[in-house]
């Protein structure tokens, strides 16, 4: 019977043991636990709570078990309800009494969420350098492809055209912000909570700012009670992931629609499709597929993780021990989806005839010719109506606009004159120059501003 | 390279490889996709599309593989991306080319629609089978403490007084509907879908009555692009489960409360507890807390799915691959909280003390005063007016309403009269004796008609 | 300050009445809320707990106020804090003290259960005729269309030939499923709880039989606590419109693709498109676009509600009453988005010309020669590779495999021969012919069965 | 017909017309529409793209549309099918041409996310004032309680004496936290969209620094694809509203259970509380339940906009329509629940009472019996186990912790001693003293910070 339990006079039934336990999970944060094991045993002796050479034994025990579990020789046993238990249950093998010292002036509860915030603060890091991948692997295909103009949709119709770099950059941008969100969840997550004791602080003179120091935290928590109930930092990951996974949602519909027989602007590479096991002529693109497809797990964590905390009472509540699965499955898709695409953008191939096809359709200058108008004395509203009328004429002939002489457009409006022969895919782009606009000048600008905020420090 | 890739030109980039694989979790279906293989053999060598031979070998094959997974001697290759590839592989080491021909007339995609849908059967059966313990035990509970009285409660604050057990025969009828919900996912999950090939049919002479037959489908599926396209039946699945996980919730909350030492209704066994690692004194009811928090999981998991179904074009898409982790996650989550549940209710105590103080709380008979006023000829909403005075009344004196004597009572209403004395617990449960109400006549009526209903077959 | 706070020494805050008020929405059950009390009015006299002429006076009553609500000359008091209180207050000004007898043996939470289930009952059985016109558009259009071949699509890659009707009968069966549940949902909540009062039942001598069937119930509940605090058949119509609404999103998916110029599958009419402020050539299919977004709506109320029922204790708490607004908006929802989608199906016109230049593309007969070979006597493994090798070779070429002659197949294998030739749509089509598959005999038959389906009586 | 339709043949169908109208809904913009139709008409005459007289026409008649609005004299036309429809046609009435010229230079798409990035700075700038008024009345209630000791909880079961001030300030340490998500959403909102006209920009010399310091704007968007596409500005505001929602469910959760019958911690102020339409005598913690209900509404509303933008492809699809009425709902959810809670919080009454006798029961303070055997030398395990039998042993006897003499303790260990008798509850208290810690002085010293941070200007 666990040591915890010596005022019971049972052993928990099976099936609770097999409910309650977490040693298959939280095994996991090994790296963190140890960590904090460590810096806690430093404080007590520096504190003199403990003897200078108990905590002596118990860092050199936690350093060798770090070994022992890197190696694979220490196994986690399911018979000790989570990784702390475990832990200590190996040190005091290894170290006898001096390991039954550790857990003074700590409870679990304030345990478990430094153990939390250490990961969540790794996990925010590591997002970001890897999405700093993906930001590059876009920023590569838009310099590769810098006069590829393509028809820029609205409502999946052609709408008006633009620079395959300027989409991409669009992407850049949704990825900017989402490194944004991950920093403000790592300086949110930066706050070390060690020394809150079960909920309302600990009976010994402890010394917090030393925790906090060692463990690489930037201040304290503020409240006890507070800091063994709070998983906001959990939630703030979670938060910032779904929105960064459903802006990789968008872009996975694109790669998906784009890659289309029908479409076909872009060939994904071999290496990042799959076949089928039926259809010997098949080329899937399977991995934008499974990333839009795990959107939804991603979605589905961030609500598990609010409904969890839905109206718990403070403060620690068991309810809590499900912010893990949760967060570590998120963390892994979150990762692995955007290494992956990084992958299958660098590697995917534009097709310029499909898209030179496509911008054929669509009648893609007409809000052009609209503002040529204007410039001509037009209202908008009348100028549109104009060209809405000649966009009803052609399509009732089969024809496109640039198949029109300017006799057949001056029977719209008397505003028209050869110039209008003119407007073209080329000054169709150069007119829209103003910050944020498609014109080739200024996509060059924003390439180069977006390869310098790549190159900015990480905070 | 894969016999799937043989029109690429490359293998899959690592990362593709590792992020597409799911043969770490799919592996799980074993059971259903050998069943299903065996079938569909017999079926192929039936209708003559493979030899009678190449079929015996290939079941013969398959028993075997199916040995060798049981006993632990075939471990899932993750260089082969799924359970099927693996399974096709280890027969056609085993039996050569008639391996190479079970894939005949069959596409992983009706094949993983038939494994899904044995395997929501499986599951949705046995979710049943423990819901019915979780009733027994909750009827247990009901007949062992038929003569408690309890109060009921509404916001939290008592209402009038009830039967313990008609509270506890509330939740077996939610879990009535559960079972009820769960059989018609059963029902909707019971159509086979092979010979749906890759979404539009096979061209071979198959049988699909004969494989409905074998594995045991009371139908067959009546559109191909819909049979390899469809997850309703996991939908269904998880629907049921989110409504089951939310009543459940509702009892691990009340379990909570009752525990506290401010309620005291109820004792949980220490089997059922944990205990502290650093407050010695702790009993906590981890088990109800645990369940209540996992609720979040359950929802998650619905909402994962619902997500990644949303605006897929037909028909099979690597998206609905995201199925899989959800629904078995789901399912043990279920069925692990209703088991640990009945073990929980079986043991938990009743302590009467605690209730009969809580009864003396809160005026519980008030609205059998107004009712006794309204049999007098007041009306209800003016005898409501004169009870709410009366507790306004003892409220300020500090009085319980049982404390005051007929004289008082007249102060209020001159329709009081010596009967008002006679108002009590007792009095209240045996008027409220209409079908469903909580006389204790009716109740064991109740409980007797839940007896049968527990009795019956599983259709 | 209102009679049912007479216990209480303040009126409510101005703030607290705004927050708790819920006339505003929940005044659209007026008719359930007459309906039901006119029921109980009628059982009162019956049952002789209140006078027959004080029931005739209050059924009169009642039909005044229905009437008057109907012509808008009765409207909502806010002031008075819900729909109940509304009634309840006209009814007392137009009949006096018998007035104040009608909530006699009632609670609002037993009231305020039936207005909601017979609103449910009402909206499923409104939802499956609305859903029946959607499945009547799609028949129309399979069968103005049945000679139209379209490529089946799998990760929106050409897979094999299908009939157009064939793919929309891939609807018709999803919304029969849709149907199915909805009438699941609409058995669940013919339940008739008034009856159990406030939770415990009430103090009279009712008769609930009658009630159930003045109110067209097929049964009465079985338990007060749980007819009070039970809001399944909430989320069972719910959790069915999250299905059908991801149905619909497929749909919208694949109508907002199809009408893409690059697909140019079909042409929405003119009245279910939309066009732009500043681009005068678009037309956008917004219907679709709407109903694709809208799915999340339906999916956030199926949330919302499950979150509001977690871990609730017994009986009824103030958060149930968030169930409404909730639900009411997606009745509308999907009512609105089937009725829209019908007349979308059935206006869209199918374009035969790109239809066929997309089944050139993609090698979507590689299957059947797949199967061609494996007839021959080849293993369906072999065969694939085989037919693989064939695909890779021609697109190296830039051929399709219709311009390669005999010879050049029997280059890839000795099993070719001249009959291969003949493998075409029609006999790939053709071969197809299982129950479910897309030969045009088959897709014939399932016509069949779908319009004698759409005949049967609703139940 | 309405002008955009000019290329149409046909009106919208009625169905079609009533399903994508938003009129009804984003009416509520009028303010932020028409301030942005102000900046946009002044810098297109700046810029010398219209007149200057016809800028100061337009101007003009929004100066009067907005008074009309604001006086109710124009009200939304629904035949019109958005609020920038109805206010260009009001606007065409009052100024004739110049009106017609409103929309040069901006599409809708650039405009609503305009109106809706000015609607989010508002609306989270309101927040954070109301937040602050409540962090204000937590900050009141601690102080005025400041000699106040409650059990601390974890499980519901007693843990540690702490102060009610320091339970107080958990939650002021939540609301901190809620303030500063929501002004990272107000910083990130805080980007200027109009100039990207549909989606790549616009042809005309236009000044967007000039609109943005004209509407108050930090900066302007980088990409014109991305900034009509872009809602993160709106999932920003209803992820931090669904944390705060969270929180304020924890709250809930505790005023319910706290003004319980068996709890009585807290008495809730009639003008915070209901009573029942059928039971005299209650009195029900509606707002705090009501609120905890709403909890489901607001993750449904963050669900709901995660979906509808799942897998979009860019740029402006009608899907993002759905964004305005869950987002509406969700900043009126918050600011209500905040402001009826900053009110039931102020008027609450602390019940010593009940607390004192709580206070008793749970052996409170056997953490610290532990903690003093280890400062007299022994290990915290084994501390841990010597209490955990003392523990079991008063409970065996029915006794408490504090009923035993010295003797007694000592049969447990040697290590007790005569000062094992001076542990109690400010003993336990005042042990607490590092940062973040229970002990009274610390308390104060968090509640000056917490004083001094609601001080502060906001940013």
């Amino acid at each position: 019977m666990s040591f915890i339990r010596r005022r019971f006079h049972k052993c928990a039934d099976k099936l609770v043991e097999e409910y309650t336990v977490s040693t298959h999970f939280d095994w996991r944060l090994y790296r963190q636990d140890i960590a904090g094991s460590i810096a806690h045993a430093r404080m007590l002796s520096k504190q003199k709570i403990i003897p200078q050479t108990d905590s002596e034994a118990i860092v050199e025990g936690l350093e060798t078990i770090l070994k022992e579990i890197e190696q694979g020789t220490l196994k986690p046993r399911t018979d000790l309800e989570d990784i702390h238990m475990n832990i200590e249950a190996r040190l005091t093998e290894l170290c006898g009494a001096a390991g039954e010292k550790l857990h003074t002036a700590r409870s679990r509860n304030d345990q478990i969420a430094l153990d939390m915030r250490l990961f969540v603060k790794d996990a925010a890091s590591e997002t970001v350098n890897s999405m700093k991948g993906l930001q590059r692997a876009l920023l590569g295909m838009a310099e590769n492809n810098l006069q590829v103009v393509i028809p820029g949709y609205t409502h999946l119709q052609p709408a008006q055209p633009i620079l395959l770099a300027h989409h991409l950059l669009a992407y850049f941008e949704m990825l900017e912000r989402d490194i944004d969100r991950f920093q403000d969840c790592l300086r949110r997550a930066d706050v070390m909570p060690l020394g809150s004791g079960a909920l309302a602080g600990v009976t010994y003179d402890i010394d917090r700012e030393f925790l906090a120091k060692e463990l690489g935290f930037g201040s304290v928590s503020q409240n006890s009670i507070d800091a063994v109930s709070d998983r906001d930092f959990i939630l703030d990951y979670e938060s910032a992931a779904s929105v960064c996974m459903m802006h990789l949602s968008r872009l996975a519909e694109e790669f998906t629609i784009w890659s289309s027989q029908e479409f076909g602007f872009i060939t994904i590479d071999d290496a990042y499709a799959t076949g089928s096991s039926i259809m010997p002529q098949k080329k899937n693109p399977d991995v934008a597929e499974l990333a839009r497809g795990k959107t939804g797990r991603v979605y589905g964590g961030l609500t598990a993780m609010l409904v969890t905390m839905k109206a718990l009472p403070l403060s620690y509540n068991r309810d809590l021990q499900e912010d893990k699965e949760n967060l570590f499955d998120i963390v892994d898709t979150i990762l692995s989806t955007v290494d992956v695409f990084s992958g299958m953008v660098k590697t995917s191939v534009i097709n310029k005839g499909s898209i030179e096809r496509a911008l054929k359709r669509g009648h893609i200058l007409a809000t052009d010719l609209a503002d040529y108008l204007v410039k001509k004395g037009e209202t908008f509203r009348s100028a549109h109506g104009i060209v809405a009328s000649l966009v009803s004429h052609v399509e009732e002939k089969g024809l496109s606009l640039d198949e029109l002489g300017v006799d057949e457009y001056r029977v719209f409006s008397p505003l028209f004159e050869d110039d209008v022969l003119s407007i073209n895919i080329e000054s169709s782009l150069e007119a829209r120059s103003a910050t944020g606009g498609t014109a080739p000048s200024r996509v060059r600008k924003a390439l180069a501003r977006a390869n310098k905020l790549l190159e900015r420090q990480q905070h």
